[in-house]
């Protein structure tokens, strides 16, 4: 018995060592992407991931060019009814509305008079420049680390920090340890998209430099500790949206993504970007929120030919073959089990 | 004797291991600044570096954020008469220079009356964005590397690839083989310096992301083959010198460098970036152009207060324990041996 035993584990260990041989660290042990259900988005993101990592196949791509570019707000975690940095800019902006020297002047006046919903929806990147404006950025980054732990989100009422999807950050620990390089870029404040993943472990193996978000103006003293960079009222061009998306891929990583992932027409030009990479083997993403139960269902909210239209959303700029990731159908979980 | 021989062997490989056990990586084989003269400056990166490797000392500073940042113009390679960039983008001014929609506008007109000189005292950013007004990326990527393959420098009579300097490429070098992350940062357009320190195998290492220049406007088209980017004639903020540097060091990097090395007052915000790290074991050099035979001696060109000051030149922003590198007493060599 005791012999048998040991004969199954060593043919097991050696089946097993068999099946990961071709494709290096492709999974360590178990399903990297357990939280998946077992479906044709699945197979493909397994099916190109070995791929791009078999040195003898056609579709090879060597460690330093398997770049991977994720969207944030409504690809990692939560954005309805309002991303965690329109809900942190709008927090600073009502806490600086009554001040007298701000009187006349928008947002301010809009957050005084409860109008930011109206002005968000024109020119929601104008709110990340004014609301921190004069603002040390030690205090942006305590500020929003408050804002994930302890603001609560009005349906799920967890903190922020609690509204990441599971199976997306389990995507990208799986792509991490098959040597992918992931940036994450985002239209939000670059330093609350910082901050914000930095609450994350399943996301601490990024540097900093991984995380690119729209830029605003600061400038810097030096103290007797060093710099101490405060915020000017405006932004940095480009704003990492759309077009944004495509530049800041050239202007900050100076690579094209094999892999990208998105949810939204912002996305479109960061998935077009994987074009440029001359691989033969690309993947474009887009995740399609269609749960109204456990999550949002986009589509039931919204007219057509915004978010809920996915996967056409993108075909102009990114082509037809782009696969659409289901929240209700693909998503075995989406945040973890509640504490309560 | 055989037998004599291997012991010594033996006994001179164990006593390299020895040598070696408490400082990691800190030289695999031989001596890794041996193109440097054993003075004081290269004895103190050599402690620095091993106390900051060393996990058991109380300087020691963990791989990720082992950051240095580096200058490239006239710290990595020669920049006089002038510098590759501007080399590179008045070649380009003058090319445009007699379009007929281009008469009288600055750059342009200076560039056809040959009063570029007196224009770049004033505006020299400004000339990398006007400069390749129009152009595909890919194209003033292929004249780069013709510039630098091509066309010769005055005085030395050698490509401009061939003018970097090897003591320096021998440091970087080092830093990398003991886990710093090495950043270039430098005021010139960041096309001209991922492309040109593209031509240097000893910097291949270091992915596009790692070289952070002046940013040039662009736009984006999505043509059959990928994302087509082309010039608009403006640069975006920050200029990458002075503050700007210290700004993209917390935009592009987002940690504060441990080691940080330039040559001119540009530099001098980035030096003091470094007292940003929390870490008690820092370094900060600057290069001293002193060695007129050989390269340049500033110091004999210039008014009182410029490049040929240093270590002098940053201490108000960067304190008073700057190392200063000689490039006469330090380096024992500079450029690789002619062919000729």
């Amino acid at each position: 018995m005791t012999g048998i035993l040991w004969r199954s584990v060593w043919v097991a260990g050696f089946l097993f060592l068999q099946v990961n041989a071709g494709y290096g660290r492709q999974s360590a042990c178990g399903d990297p992407l357990s939280l998946w259900q077992d479906r044709p988005v699945k197979h493909a993101i397994v099916d190109f991931v070995r791929q791009v990592i078999d040195p003898a196949g056609a579709a090879y791509v060597p460690p330093g060019d398997r770049i991977v570019t994720v969207d944030m707000d409504g690809t990692l975690l939560c954005e309805r009814p309002l991303s965690v940095g329109m809900v942190f800019a709008e927090s600073l902006l009502e806490e600086l509305a009554e001040a007298p020297q701000l009187q006349g002047r928008q947002p301010f006046d809009a957050a005084r008079q409860d109008r930011l919903k109206a002005l968000r929806k024109e020119h929601f990147e104008l709110f990340f420049g004014m609301s921190g404006a004069g603002l040390e950025e030690d205090a942006v980054r305590q500020k929003v680390r408050n804002l994930a732990r302890q603001v609560r989100h009005p349906r799920f009422d967890r903190p922020y920090r609690e509204l990441f999807y599971l199976p997306m950050l389990q995507l990208i620990a799986y792509l991490v340890q098959n040597d992918f390089t992931v940036y994450v870029l985002s239209g939000s404040d670059q330093t609350v998209v910082r901050t914000l993943c930095a609450e994350r472990p399943e996301l601490a193996s990024l540097p900093p430099a991984r995380f690119i978000g729209t830029l605003v103006a600061l400038d810097v003293d030096y103290g007797d500790h060093g710099p101490v960079f405060y915020r000017l009222a405006r932004e940095l061009e480009p704003v990492n949206l759309r077009k944004g998306k495509a530049l800041n891929i050239l202007y900050r990583i100076g690579q094209s993504p094999i892999v990208a992932i998105g949810n939204s027409a912002g996305d479109c030009d960061m998935l077009a970007a994987t074009f440029g990479s001359g691989y033969p083997a690309t993947l474009r993403l887009l995740l399609r929120h269609d749960d109204g139960e456990r999550e949002y269902d986009y589509a039931q909210t919204e007219k057509p030919g915004s978010h809920g239209e996915n996967p056409g959303l993108c075909s102009a700029q990114a082509g037809s073959d782009i696969l659409s990731i289901s929240m209700k159908d693909d998503f075995r979980q989406i945040f973890e089990p509640s504490v309560r």
